[in-house]
């Protein structure tokens, strides 16, 4: 089994921006406190903030004051998700080192969380992308609902496909298939990734408590980049009755058992997963994290 | 991926015992409803009472109660755990189809459990065959921390594979390997199976969220036979804390998208599931239960 699985994958930690987003509204220090902690665990790459609407997202304000308040760690990768060109402008100042953009593969989904047709939003990446490539800064695309949507159910693979040649052509500098409402099985990602190929990022969630699974099955089939998210914060629509996001401490345990390498010290992270449990003020859903890794 | 999966598995349903057993006590017209309903569902082979004393485990009292108050069902296979000589002739009496007992891979954890050595309780078993053996019933024994102990940590597999040996020669006519504390990866399972073969029934637990994950990689390398507990519930000595057994729901859920076939009715599982949440009286932790399949 084990030798279908790489040597290495590159985590992204979501934790401070998708995490956090749903969260109550923390102090700046404080959200770049448990950046630098993740950091200091080993990550390599994270979406540290987001530069959207404090009004529409109180619990991501002041994304400059997160930043600035981060040590310089060389080698890493500082994201920062962005809604519009607006949002893009302010990242792009705050010399963020990569920008993450979103539009759903699913048209409803699309038109409930931003207003916008998908075309609408293909046409905004559109000019982002222009602008980051200006300043010399990467995109990467997430697709959100592309293992399913709420609304439509199954989205055909052709078209997440479609939608992603399309981001790539519109200057996506790397894809991200996201599941947003946990819908992704092994026979859903092999259908996707026949589709899209494995050159992608998956985000991943354990709504139906498969996310785990998931990241499993998709390093077989070749994928290398995932999103996790420390203590498993976020990332759930149905955040009162299920866990969110795959949680980063879970997945690095397995990987740490399975031998795949992701520069991640399991115990440095469970030390940044008490400064978010603390922070957030209640239980982290990570079984990892509760209960502890299997040699403890 | 999926081409390496097979065309069936079988499940074992292991709610009304492992689950029950450590709930507060529910009648037993209460329980042969639950299995009843499970039944319904199309489950074909359930772990439905256990004959252990009424002081040490009071869940699980009055089985015959419970056994003689289930419908007739062609072609069901009604299992019952057995601590003792004295269990299995009471089991016996009560005609059940199959026995199950269980030793543990783990010399500590066996001590602590049942206060016997490993030896001790591969000669108990070795009589409850005997007498199983005179009566033409089944045997199925379980060999628990078969991935891991808490006190040892790491069983040697070739450990594991002499005990399921020992057990075998013992007149075991069929053998599960139990994941007691969530410790089992795919790379453990790899070296386990490689030792016992997979002619071998799994038991996994969720504890460190790996429940799921481990049945689909035990899939993909041949085995063929599963337990599950309606809702999840049962099986984590960390129950104020993680979830317990590999959740039937989530299971079904997963292999109904795989194109496994199991027999059972998603749709009509959830209607068991919401009897047993109503009878436990506590939310139940299958999140395939608590937010719905996939496709709703």
């Amino acid at each position: 089994m084990t030798r279908t699985l790489p040597a290495a994958v590159d985590v992204r930690e979501v934790g401070p921006r998708d995490g956090l987003q749903g969260e109550a509204p923390i102090a700046p220090e404080d959200r770049a406190r448990l950046v630098a902690a993740l950091l200091d665990a080993g990550v390599r790459r994270i979406e540290a903030v987001s530069f959207v609407s404090p009004e529409a997202v109180p619990a991501m304000a002041q994304p400059r004051a997160v930043l600035s308040a981060l040590p310089r760690h060389e080698g890493v990768t500082i994201a920062a998700l962005v809604p519009n060109l607006r949002g893009a402008d302010m990242a792009l100042e705050a010399a963020v080192d990569e920008i993450t953009v979103t539009v759903a593969a699913s048209a409803e989904y699309n038109r409930r969380n931003v207003n916008m047709s998908i075309d609408e939003s293909v046409r905004a990446v559109t000019e982002i992308c222009a602008r980051c490539a200006d300043a010399g800064v990467s995109v990467d695309a997430v697709v959100s609902c592309a293992f399913g949507s709420p609304y439509e159910g199954d989205i055909p693979s052709t078209d997440v496909a479609q939608l992603a040649e399309r981001l790539r052509q519109a200057g996506a500098t790397a894809l991200t298939l996201a599941d947003t409402t946990g819908m992704a099985t092994p026979r859903v990602l092999a259908d996707v990734l026949a589709a899209t190929g494995t050159d992608v990022g998956l985000h991943l969630h354990e709504t139906r408590g498969t996310g785990l699974l998931n990241a499993y099955a998709a390093m077989e089939m070749g994928v290398r980049r995932f999103d996790s998210s420390v203590g498993g914060l976020g990332g759930s629509p149905f955040a009162e009755t299920a866990a969110g996001n795959l949680a980063t401490e879970d997945f690095v345990a397995l990987l740490d058992d399975l031998g795949v390498r992701t520069g991640i010290s399991l115990a440095r992270l469970l030390r940044a997963s008490a400064l978010a449990e603390h922070l957030v003020g209640h239980r982290l859903p990570s079984p990892v994290y509760r209960v502890g890794p299997r040699l403890g």
